[in-house]
């Protein structure tokens, strides 16, 4: 009888799959090898190394008085470098450890992404901001590499909506798209309407969030629930995740300063995030064990909750927000995602057919935007009495073109940045959405979602573990054998 | 028949559980918001950005003739301050995830307390250390955050030893008056007795130990057995500590030689503290294998005794303790903590009523001794042959006030602050015991210890992992059904 | 009658057993006392701090007008040693923990030979590069223990084809005979031939390869198929696995930069291998889509070729190779690897008797040897158009007694360090080969492979974890028994 219902089920699947094939063997490798050809022809025509990465710099250093080697940008930035470099690998890689058969694919994909999205984030983001006037080529050093690890991010926060239900062809394709329309966003906020956003609150956490979200929106899975016995965690999948949230937590102080102006910059900008993320922690525990039975903590608040202080000091963090304003930028925003994770997810999932396996929207898109009028306000209230004349002029950059202008300018000009980064979002969410959408990426079906069978090698003993657990033990102790037999019996 | 006995015991836990009630609900978000709100309000008052940190550096820079950005402290000190971060969150948290069925409880209450200690520390250490007198505020830069987090490592240590035996309330509580504890016994060693303790030997690790071996001691439970069946490892629970135990050895050598004196200071600190944990980790696996049967090792020993040769250096990393003097250091402290967990820890157990999860006996109290006693010779033997006149003025600050102490003096006063942390941690202990005993913490009962269920939301499918995975396979492979059914009939 | 069967199984173990012995009681410590004794006396009478470390650093400063404390090597290199150090201790260790119950000697036994080989490599380097000629002892700094994690590298990578068969004391005697020959090599290499290395492709990856390689052709098992039930991953395992590969791939950068020339060099080292290594990713994932059946991905692959292009970075990566130079070298060097995997180490296993558990074949020998000759092309190509006359004797170091040699001879010597590196590994493996096939050693018998049970104590608990499960869960829900219980009738 239930074998017969088995069946039935499996004719079912069998008819969904003449649909969905997510056979990847051709796809895949094409995508990886003409693209990765790209790049190495357009790293040929236009990338080199800028004046402090390349031999000439001893000459360098005597042209411009240069007294020592220390004084090289490489020793301001690059500590600061890999961290941010493990927050992209292990951070979001780990965190997307969660669910209990798609370890593989939340490790691997992002793996995968993140190595292309930094080639091409280099290229996209060097035309617009690092190339040379004199030969047309793009400068790298590494200021360069954090800001492509940075724009990676944005992709791999939409991976968060997305985990689980697309291919790795699909991600490729997401990345492209992704890096490209950042690096397009980035030089409007940042260049044109001169806007900070050091820790990236708009450019990265908004941008990514949102753009993630509108794709979820339109790939919207209506029988989803027949992967449900996939879609959550196992105990040690969670353990495997908690080493993402805290590399992320601990090393965040680290992204918000990577690029900040060197000296006080950096530094500040380190402290306020450090203060922000552990006043996030205590408030993430407090409603998590507000709003359970018993008072029982949900580890996916404490995974992913805990990290809203940092998105949310992204673009305030060079800024003189003080230290106890970091403290209640922390405290506000940790309210604001727990309770998301806790009604707007699931509202959005029953209501708004937007399905977010990470809940990047209460992680990134809500403390992002957050962040941006974090931002704003800061940057309008900007006194000389808190900066000093030198301060505010180096922290905002109040120079050349944009000498003349005001804090409270300023301030409308970054409410503007959100704006844009915002529709940038959503629009080339929906866009790239739709994109996917067709049926030739191998996206797996919707009783294949969350399955790591799909798309990896699954270790084949892992079928029947118990079984041959029980045979391996017969083996080394033949006295104990009933012990173990029984069960086959 | 069995059933019978099952209901009794059951009946018999509803018996207890009138007596111990581990519904943190209210309490747990009371406290954390309570001091979190706190917290920002004292922040208010008191905390300022240093002249390092805030926006009026480059005004500073002229003042002081400074010529670079790359003076500012944070480049001498922030690759050091995010190794340190490391050792707290990932280090401290996985090593305590070797429990079967407490990795939730060991990573996630670590983050909570380490969270609220750095705050609470940064204000207590303020007020003694950094309190600026022209307007009363204190004022933080990178150092700052290095010691908050070297205060709260004090409370972590202590954890170790009621590991699964107390709710997240008791160790909110515990750290409250553990990071008050540590800033008065600081105070007193550090600037009234100007004893020398870079990595913390007796401030943190003689004090953190005592403290929380005081209170397990206090909160002694007869029937502890109990929950015997839960108090074990097993094998992936091993290998995550194992996470913890590398992070902790691989970046001890920052942790020793962090908020040492620039230059030569922190350079000799990180040498000294890499040659003693090498040493250590020879050593451990000698008597592990010694010890055993068929000389088979023991995770508990390398997960732990391998670090006992970083500990006993907190003291003498920074001062002329020469390479080989590292190794001897490294090698006999390792010897006496792997014994430690051979005979010492069932001892104190069985005569003395001390339960000690992790053997921070072990680890953190007999080695801090030891690093004090071999830090005070170290700087009573100290002369101006080895370490020139500038050396030895720099290394121990015989400035100001103590410009005519000589060494011999200096090591007298380093004895007398090894007795002020064991005081410190003792007495201290006990008094935090008897306001932990209280029944309104919320803690476990006997049978309930070392058990995640009570205070988190744990992965539901794990309850029939084996039933689950059954039905999980049948509908993947209908064909194979006998394979998997044959064990549910 | 299977119980007859096993019986019988059983018997011819016990008879095996007369000639493999894997009891290290009494050798293993020994071997580690011994060993850390020795050091104890050799580091008394050879090892000292350098002018850096040493307090007299105030002194020399003045001596040497040096201005500020930043301008201590400790600051240039320090945040890279971590790094490095992650990569020996956490990298290597976790990529050997992908053997389902081999992990603990994955790990534990990379910590202790790595432990031990630093020590021996201070002096062994110390005696052949470092060796004071005034008072006869070595100077070490934070360049030697950066030198001495390289050097530990060799012996891991050799322990990477050994790995789960052979003993903790084989091991001590490997790394003891693989740090002398290192070191060896290393002086002909660096000093003699004045060959650059700065990643060690050929110095660290080509000899370690083939040491191991070589060893494990002496040591060849022809019925080790009698331990294939252990010899694959779990699940889990392959996660914690990914911990070890994302450490190295993200430090690979600080690997090849680490002890690369202040400024320029170590900025470029670290861009070059950023960039070969984001290559690698792209090629892995094509090529190990592209030969499986319905194009899954193979964990194996994704956990270590994508590592080769930093191997193959190690000697070119600080010269002037240009991004897209990097790019290529990543790319055709993972192709190389992955066919390793697929198609050349089941040809050795099978017709050259060379069993090679990590395939460190595929991963070290031969993008280390493809490393060297891209070395070598590159540095014959020089061209001080390119380098700048300054640029061009920093990089290469042409002074003093090579003030003279022009890049074309310096690529001919490139090349014959390659030479030298392989016949080392070859013949060096050789020789230790044997010395470990000497029946005193504890090795493990055939069908014992591969399983921590032989040298560690593990969780009992597991032996029969889903009888314990049960009876657990009965006892917490005694309500639920049946649902329980039905398995074990």
């Amino acid at each position: 009888m239930s074998s017969l219902i088995f069946n039935m089920g499996n004719c079912c699947r069998s008819f969904w799959c003449q649909k969905k094939n997510p056979d990847v063997r051709i796809s895949l490798p094409v995508v990886c090898f003409v693209w990765q050809i790209a790049m190495i022809i357009l790293f040929g025509f236009f990338v080199r190394y800028n004046e402090e990465s390349d031999a000439h710099w001893s000459e360098h250093k005597h042209k411009k008085n240069i007294t020592s080697d220390i004084e090289n940008d490489f020793y301001f930035r690059y500590p600061s470098f890999q961290d941010v470099h493990v927050m992209i690998f292990v951070g979001f890689g780990f965190l997307m450890t969660f669910l209990k058969r798609y370890s593989f694919g939340g490790v691997g994909f992002n793996f995968l992404i993140a190595a292309f999205g930094i080639q091409w984030a280099l290229l996209m983001q060097g035309w617009f901001h690092a190339l040379d006037p004199v030969d047309g080529t793009i400068k790298i050093g590494v200021e360069n590499i954090i800001n492509a690890d940075f724009c990676v991010a944005g992709c791999l926060i939409a991976y968060g909506a997305l985990l689980g239900k697309v291919s790795p062809v699909q991600l490729m394709v997401l990345t492209l798209f992704g890096v490209t329309l950042f690096a397009v966003e980035e030089y409007i906020i940042l260049e044109l309407l001169h806007v900070r956003d050091a820790g990236g609150s708009m450019v990265i956490h908004t941008f990514g969030g949102y753009y993630g979200l509108a794709i979820s929106w339109i790939l919207y899975r209506p029988n989803l629930n027949q992967s449900k016995l996939l879609s959550g965690s196992v105990y040690h999948s969670d353990v495997f995740a908690m080493i993402g949230t805290l590399f992320l937590w601990m090393f965040w102080p680290s992204f918000n300063s990577a690029i900040a102006d060197h000296g006080d910059g950096q530094h500040r900008a380190a402290i306020n995030t450090y203060l922000a993320l552990a006043a996030s922690v205590l408030t993430t525990f407090a409603i998590s064990s507000l709003s359970a039975k018993k008072g029982k903590l949900d580890m996916v608040h404490i995974q992913n909750a805990t990290l809203a202080g940092g998105v949310a000091m992204g673009t305030a963090a060079e800024f003189m927000i003080t230290p106890y304003g970091s403290l209640i930028v922390g405290f506000c925003c940790s309210i604001l995602s727990t309770f998301g994770y806790l009604v707007i997810t699931p509202f959005m999932e029953k209501y708004m057919k937007i399905q977010d396996t990470c809940g990047i929207h209460n992680l990134h898109a809500m403390p992002g935007v957050l962040g941006g009028i974090i931002g704003a306000i800061t940057a309008a209230t900007a006194s000389t009495g808190v900066y000093g004349h030198e301060g505010l002029v180096n922290t905002f950059d109040f120079e050349g073109d944009f000498a003349e202008r005001s804090p409270s300018t300023q301030g409308g000009f970054q409410a503007a940045g959100l704006c844009v980064a915002l529709t940038f979002g959503l629009v080339g969410g929906a866009i790239v959405g739709f994109i996917l959408k067709l049926q030739i990426w191998g996206d797996p079906s919707d009783d294949n979602c969350f399955d790591d069978e799909v798309y990896w090698e699954v270790p084949e003993d892992e079928e029947s573990p118990i079984l041959q657990y029980n045979s391996h033990m017969i083996e080394k102790n033949p006295d104990r054998m009933s012990e173990f037999t029984v069960e086959q019996s």
